[in-house]
């Protein structure tokens, strides 16, 4: 009996050796990417290079190679340049004395970035009016190679240089190291205004969740900014807040302008890509616990290997992906962004051509020397705030669709701004013809 | 060999008998829900008496009953009868010279349809003058007598006789007969204003789906109508079509005015309660085949029974049962809903300043006998325009929910409209003192 035993004790030891060691081998032969990481190569901190980082993570870095190519258009925006001047010549009037009237194409992906904003009209590269010349601050979102740059030098230092001083020092378009910290590889704030606007609010990026730094490091860029004084010194407006009725009081507080409008001499506001303020305003998206990520660089499944794509554009181009992760009906979705991009792109025209008629009324207004200045000026800050408001919807890359219900709002705000702007203009200089409305399509039918 | 296989075989079919008899008393002794219907009686075609179809279907009756007393509000609407007047003082001036200025109170439940209508201030029950009657067309959507009334004399005759000659004739409010086919319970239309407006379009109710039954039943009332020439015939104004453009030119068309708005002269249009139109505009919602039943008569558990509810209110007092079905973080819902609501009630008091700006502008004008005509006409014609957006959205009893764009785009529209308005009133007598922007506060604060 003993003799049995010890039989069945020693084969069933021999069994489980012989399971464990075909465990083993299988768990030894499966693809990397089902493993735990091993690095092929050490990154330096701030490693400019995004080819470096891709020998240990080759499938984020092939899709973020895709963004040089991948240049496909939506119905209201895309990765081509098409040329927003030409496509609404509206915008032509509403920049008039700003470079953007002479320029103004849209984005391509990041992987262009850096090649794109040298090429863009809206350069002023000579010297010689230190306060129209293009500072380096241009480049702060263009390049991988900022965050060692800034962490050298200080962004300070690094806003005061020209342009064209800062050319040689870049070598990559967007990479890694703007969002990601080398050995952890975790999503880290790398462009100290991002950083200095979080801490103004009191808030400290390193206390956020993955999922929120997933809409975070976004915020690097997708932000509205401006160059605040003599040193250009990156900006973002957030002191109060990221609210457009925050980011507006701000500037009205600061009394900041990007240019002076021709003729009207409205002190002008130009909103950036205010992405981030626009989509954490209580989306729906947003607050059911959405991140940029998911639809911009969802998580797809290549062979044995799942990665969040960094080929990232409009979700539009890869619903089943993007949407899919959460809606089972893509063909719906579609359906109903298509339809709400409709509803925004027809009153942002209306809107448009309201504050075309308050700039017509007020370049009326100002050419009479006996206006009356108070309602002239308060004229000129209806206008700025309009088109600021406009701009704040028009400038930002979903045409709504990030937060429909904020996007209608604030045009309807703005139309209604622009109208009491014409009035004031009329009122200050007592003039009925300066109340035409339409005079986009008188002056465009001429 | 043979004898045991008959033993076999003769005991298989005892037990199979046994089975038979055993499910067949289980599924006996099941309450009644769970098995086909059985009526208790027999329910003559449009019966009035709810009553009556309460003893065949007890659940849907006893719910229905609830709406008598289940009087609950929410943040903007609900079921109490409290008064809008009061609630925003500005809906006295937009519906100055209209019954609306003097009572308008929110509606309770189906239940209390009959009684409450009857009890509206706005009523003018002399039969001194035909035309400033109230007519028996108003009791259309209040009583469960109408369909067999309707099918006894003909709507037109209905429509014809004065309200308090029709009072006698209703016993009972809104009620089973309403949307209900006695015998086969299916959804039908009953209201012979939406035959016509459905046939108008091309259109025949009998070939919809239950699905679609299920939101065009609630269009035998919850529609923008009016009462067409002297036999106060209810008419929809969908010739055109649903949508509030095609609506507004249906109207232009036939030149129909609600009232004249005093002191402007405004041919002025009231909208109803466009529920119908609104959601099927294109809402999320409906594109994703949700019908009106599935919020607010949602099917709910009592015991055995499952059933819809017939208690008709809010869904944001049971969201458990209304978006439970399909949103699974109800919280979430009603967080989403509040702050659409939010938008939405903010974005329509800023349309109602401007509306009430442009009523100021127009009456000034017209009190002044030199005014320019054309102009001034086409100032009322977009307060006409301005104010029968605004009340599309303002009726309609969702603050927006239904169709949260379409709401902000019409108020975007409405606004610039009113604005327009209010310039060309000025223009019509070169009168700058008619900008005044704010009036509605000046007049208030007084």
């Amino acid at each position: 009996m003993k003799k049995y035993m010890t039989l069945i004790l020693t084969g069933t030891i021999v069994l489980l050796a012989v399971v464990l060691v075909g465990v083993l081998t299988f768990v030894k032969n499966q693809p990397p990417q089902q493993r735990a990481f091993q690095p092929v190569v050490d990154i330096k901190p701030m490693e400019p290079d995004s080819s470096i980082w891709g020998q240990n993570f080759p499938n984020q870095w092939s899709s973020l190679q895709k963004t040089s190519s991948n240049n496909v258009d939506t119905t209201y925006g895309g990765s081509s340049q098409f040329s927003w001047l030409k496509r609404d010549p509206r915008q032509v009037i509403l920049f008039a004395g700003y470079p953007f009237s002479k320029d103004y194409n849209d984005d391509r992906g990041h992987a262009n970035a850096l090649t794109d904003v040298q090429k863009t009209k809206r350069l002023n590269l000579s010297h010689d009016d230190e306060t129209k010349t293009t500072h380096a601050t241009c480049y702060s979102c263009k390049s991988s190679n900022n965050p060692s740059l800034w962490a050298e030098m200080g962004m300070a230092a690094y806003d005061k240089m020209f342009f064209d001083q800062m050319t040689p020092r870049l070598d990559y378009s967007i990479g890694c190291a703007n969002c990601h910290e080398a050995g952890t590889m975790r999503l880290i704030v790398t462009n100290p205004a991002l950083e200095e606007a979080l801490k103004a609010q009191g808030k400290d990026w390193r206390t956020f969740t993955r999922q929120e730094m997933r809409t975070v490091v976004c915020a690097n860029c997708h932000v509205e900014y401006y160059f605040k004084g003599d040193g250009k010194y990156l900006t973002f407006p957030w002191a109060e807040g990221t609210n457009i009725d925050q980011i507006i009081s701000y500037y009205e507080e600061s009394g900041f302008k990007d240019w002076e409008y021709p003729d009207t001499k409205t002190p002008m506001l130009k909103a950036q890509h205010p992405e981030y303020e626009f989509f954490t305003a209580d989306s729906t998206h947003f607050k059911a616990g959405v991140a940029c990520a998911d639809c911009h660089m969802p998580y797809v499944s290549e062979g044995a290997a799942k990665y969040s794509s960094h080929d990232v554009h409009s979700p539009l181009l890869n619903p089943e992906a993007a949407c899919g992760q959460c809606h089972t009906d893509t063909e719906y979705v579609i359906r109903r962004v298509n339809l709400i991009q409709d509803q925004v792109a027809t009153t942002k025209q209306s809107t448009e051509d309201a504050i075309i008629d308050a700039i017509n009324a007020i370049k009326g207004a100002a050419a009479n020397p006996n206006a009356d200045t108070a309602l002239l000026d308060q004229a000129r800050n209806l206008h700025r705030k309009a088109q600021f408001m406009w701009d704040f919807v028009s400038a930002e890359n979903s045409t709504g669709f990030h937060n429909p219900e904020y996007a209608l709002k604030i045009l309807a705000e703005s139309t209604n701004l622009a109208r009491q702007a014409q009035m004031l203009a009329a009122q200050s200089v007592n003039d009925m013809s300066l109340l035409t409305t339409g005079t986009y399509y008188q002056t465009t039918q001429q």
